[in-house]
């Protein structure tokens, strides 16, 4: 069915409001998108939470994987003009672009957590497993499936190929800061992106950047920097966040308790119990997510529904700045307030710190370790971002940390009795806020 | 718990990607957002099934009802500054703005259609029945829901408050022509609003336009007339809307013959029968009809797998253009050719017409008639729109129909026996083409 | 100095607000783009008086040119896949596209009016003479500005090319509705010109677009319409026009009349006296204008001191509406009038007629007939657009003209004599207005 | 002439593509922007020679001045929520804002060097001179022109008026920021104006940011360190720049020696001889300018005419980054080698230094010190901005200077004698490079 080139009759498009059009010529990614695996990207939100803070930010991760295909689609235009590839290399680099979140789950971030599973093992096995998209992949060659796993897996041979899509500034990355800003309408994400891919160089293992275009890349970091701040930990979002992973929580202990559900969670027990095959997890996605959440509404028990109905009637749980030394003390005291007053501090009182490190540089033998952002100076040589950016290097290797302490306030505020408590907690939290 | 003025301490803002900041000052406003009624929009796609054709149009109702309201709180502020208004009307405004989509179910084109349910009716019982809704505008007095719904439903006295939110140039048309212009990244949704909002002028039951301001208002037509040929009537976005409405039939056909579902459609079967009640509606959301999907694609019955298979996964009809006239003579033998084949053509030989009256004068004793768009002439008379403007004469009043054929072209060509019967009905299909 | 390839070793961009970059690949463009008489084009305006009325309209047609170029490297690119050229012909359309304005001066509309000069001849001068662009075409061949300069004259034999510079659709009108637009700030000019370009096919003499793209081609004649009316034939710009004219007119009369200026035109003298050479033209630009019309201020006659005045301080004429047939019976009365209260009527009673034909398609035997815009159809056959299109069809072949009656309001105001002529004058302009 | 409360019968506004419309509500506003001195600004350009790196931006210092007005109106109306003004003091914050740049002359930059003159006190001269500006401005009072005056020069008892016009963060640095992003392209000068306006609260003496909005204050900085590297110190503008100056210095000395020009430098004569008066100075516009330097092309000097041929047809100088120490000791050899293949060094060899503090704290005592920007906390303190903004702290009160040495390459590569002396100084300028 694949011409011998592999090239579609007529180039297709899609018209994409962040890239204007994404553009597609190869009959295999053409095929990659039509995939059920692929198309079910259409049922999971690129942001998670998001939406419930900024409302226009209802966009999928379909979405956004067509966008970075679209932007590797433009770098390995501009590189071929420098470099020849091997066979194959181009497509196992669009395909692997197009395909780096495939595995991503309803809300991962919270899933996450709480059932320790990986997407990029999700991915991984997308890829290699009995799926639509295997099979197309296949058709490339035996080897091709394992190809594209290993460019996303950030194990592929060739570091070039992985630095493009997995680095301090890449295909993923570019996408999303330009994609979420566009969606949530704040200004931040902007940056000149064909300029970054006009002054971009193949180097051996890693694609660096002209020195002329040194500001280009400066301005990508510190919009990087406030999408961070701006967006992706705003704690609203994180206040949803915390809900989530409590239900998520709540359902896991009921279940383990042999609680009777009037909706057992069918398709996410497996998940609770760490047995859940491909098939089951292609399935869940966040239509099956806010299906059992409207029915657990209508549970029994009451934290479970009661953490529901907040999640989906957006009643989320106010916050206090807090410092984590001061609150190891009053910590006991607070908790035990809640317990006088009916509340369960399990479930009502939380604490969620988000951390950015906006850029790094080499640190050999620490975790985490990330490749630099290399200059190409005049002379030929290289020279890491930081040492010639003073904004970069401002903000260069260190980590922000952010505490936040989740509660109810309308729970307390409503309380009739326990007066005197009720004052205590307000104090102690006043405090936090220091 | 309102203050006396009924003003929030400070105002309030939603970032907005299409208008920049939806501003709300006043508490009314603020409480029916916190509603569940209308938190629920977001769980309502504003396009239904576009998304499937423009892959940015993720948008929910959720998203355009803030933005009909921030177009009114303009409209409304430019207004006071031209006329005084009876006590409250401001808020019956904004209120219905913010509501006047609050009734709508899920992909409600389509719904409508199968069920003969009407949205409208909805956010009418909504708005008047026991809801969060109906309390929250209470509190404004006994009288204050109805006058909302009485905005809503055509039918307050004051027509000028009316014209503002349903006439052919309303709060409600700006924001979808610029919101979905907006995340399908068509261009042609775009006009100037500032320059509308600055020539409106009040005129006892209607708003106006100064003739200075005219151009604007043709391109508002124009941008009108372009979103519905190139985004709402998709062919592509109409192929899904075709496999919905036919997946609704089979379940409702299917449930009457007492088929046995794995899965039965609870959530809707009270739909079916037309006895469904506030709160059932209510729950009614897009994640309820893709969970039964998706559980529908493993029911035994293979007509209502298959088409949920292709709803899900987007393996959609094919269409060809179609005469109604000549169809008449062929369509029994179609209808027969895919019989012989195999393929129930009840479900999937398919015909939808789309039509469009992008703009009218009146015309007496006709039904559906539209009040027209009037000119404020330099001499203080008011003049039609179109008896000023070539461009809008042109389209006035003409209906244009557009009728596809759709079917699934991967069942013929995936037909292994009955070539004769195939190419007869390619032959045919492609006569259909012309 | 050309290297074989006649590329430049690294593409070198300009920074364009309008197409976000301007691409240079070929030695030749970079260096037409270096010469003298190229660069002389950042000192004349690309909207006249324009600024005048929009303030941001200050882009010359340097800005302009730069962008027709960048269009067509764009057309031709994608020409390329479709079709081979014969050797060159390539660079000949970059070079026209690049020069088909080489040859305006300043605020050619009123120039050539006043002095029956014509821009396109004074192109090809430029073009043929003894220029540094004629050196820099030269290298590519000594027929090469022949090709060139016929290509913008129309004549050239490849009718294709000609087309995709002159005709209702092509690389000139594209990029000024859109550059204009862009500086004026009013929303009409906008197009989808990627997706023109994108269904643009070639076929023998002419370019045709593909069907399904005919939306975004009315689009594109409909924004040619709203920019005709509210931008190109604004009644404040031609206001500036009309004094423009004036302020020439007087200038010449007066040199014919042996009048003694203080600052005599030595720069136009020669286009008074039809003897310019072509360095006196290439010479010949705004600013040399300017410095004229302020020394004029000074100049004892009251006329040309006073429209020069008027012209740099931008008090402009006020108009009223005015209608041809009648103001044949009135005028030979209100230039009367003028005359009486000390006014002349040569210089301050001024009709201007604009006219428009947004689009139209070909009427053999009429002068100025128009190449029409063709659509290919899905099975190969040709049709002119304006029998598919109800809207182009609606302005197709329609000439809407405006006739405007300019005068000094503040003169008539300020008069404290001749009441009665006043009155009556008043009264006459009223009832031009009708 | 003025109604009673000095408003217009009816709101005028300009398009604008920055803001979208300016708004003029009041008379004073109107008639200040009809004045001659006003209208004379559209002969100025914005940003000098940058149009010859940046072709977009083309842009006047009218175009600007009418933005500032246009925030400065928003500012006022924002702040005039939270407080009261004196009487008046609304209309002087406008006028200041509409006339901060009125004495501008032609590329004041380069003039203000060569001629020690003074922009800051020409603007005094008109507004406080026997100027239309004045004429207008008195009639809201004796007082009044030197109240708009004292606000420009920062003398004025309201310092909170001052502020907002003359700070870090002020109407006039948000506008150009804005504008000449928008103008020359270049994504960087976005900011969010409107947020940064919500934000801003009256304190005394100067505007304070709510701390809720200092990530949009942190981009506006980062906006503005961006715009100063990439386009107002871009180094082909300096180069211009450099050629301007020196053509300014030539004619002055040979106007010193006794030269006999063929085009005497009339207009700006007096400005060598520091005579100049009011009337001349706003005469003076970039027209007269480009006037002369056309005209100066023919003259006999060698050294003026070729400056002028290079600055009107853009031949500008080649750059090196230069280290002053370094060049400290090269200097005199390169110079002298200059001198040996006839190259007049004090024209044709010149080091411009350019250096920006982005951002600076209060340093009392220093001179040239500057208000800091200050957060409005949660509880009511004020706090410095870089104390709270890791970012801005970054690049607080660090000067960054950037030297360059520029020199016309042409001259030296087509020199054909002097052989070693040409390898020599190329050697050297090599060095420079480092």
């Amino acid at each position: 069915m694949l011409r011998p080139d592999g090239q579609l009759q007529e180039e297709k498009v899609f018209k994409d409001p962040v890239h204007r059009y994404i553009h597609v010529r190869d009959e295999l990614i053409w095929e990659l998108i039509g995939t059920r695996e692929f198309q079910r990207l259409r049922r999971i939100r690129q942001l998670g939470t998001t939406y419930l803070t900024f409302h226009g930010a209802e966009h999928t991760r379909f979405n956004h994987s067509l966008g970075v295909y679209e932007i590797m689609r433009r770098m390995v235009e501009n590189l071929e003009k420098k470099m020849t590839w091997e066979k194959d290399e181009r497509l196992v680099c669009l395909a692997a672009a197009l395909l780096h979140d495939v595995g991503h789950g309803p809300f991962s971030h919270s899933f996450e957590k709480v059932f320790q599973t990986d997407h990029e093992e999700w991915t991984s096995r997308i890829i290699m497993g009995d799926t639509e998209v295997n099979k197309v992949l296949r058709r490339m060659g035996e080897d091709f499936p394992a190809r594209v796993a290993d460019v996303i897996g950030k194990t592929y041979e060739n570091k070039l190929i992985v630095s493009l899509i997995s680095s301090q500034i890449d295909a993923d990355r570019m996408d999303y800061l330009l994609r979420d800003a566009f969606y949530t309408g704040v200004s931040y994400g902007q940056f000149d992106m064909e300029r970054i891919l006009r002054v971009m160089r193949p180097q051996e293992d890693q694609a660096v950047f002209k020195h002329s275009g040194m500001h280009a890349v400066e301005d990508y970091i510190m919009s990087r920097y406030q999408m961070y701040w701006q967006v992706y930990f705003h704690p609203v979002t994180r206040s949803a966040e915390v809900i989530l992973s409590k239900i998520l929580h709540r359902a896991k202990e009921l279940l383990a308790d042999g609680y009777e559900f009037q909706q057992t969670p069918h398709h996410f027990q497996s998940l609770f119990e760490s047995t859940m095959t491909l098939e089951e997890y292609i399935r869940l996605d966040e239509y099956i997510i806010f299906y059992y959440f409207q029915a657990w509404e209508l549970e029994n028990d009451p934290i479970l529904s009661d953490l529901c109905r907040r999640f989906m009637d957006r009643h989320l749980f106010k916050y206090v700045e807090c410092d984590p030394s001061e609150q190891m003390i009053i910590w006991p005291e607070l908790q035990e307030l809640f317990r006088k007053i009916g509340v369960d501090p399990e479930y009502y009182l939380v604490i969620d710190s988000s951390s950015d490190l906006p850029y790094d540089f080499y640190r050999p033998g620490e975790k985490d370790e990330r490749m630099p952002i290399h200059l190409l100076m005049p002379n030929g040589s290289l020279r890491e971002l930081s040492r010639e950016s003073d904004i970069v290097e401002s903000i260069s290797g260190k980590k922000r940390t952010d505490h936040k302490l989740y509660f109810p306030m309308d729970l307390l505020l409503d309380q009739q009795e326990h007066g005197e408590e009720k004052r205590r907690i307000l104090t102690l939290l006043h405090q936090q806020e220091g």
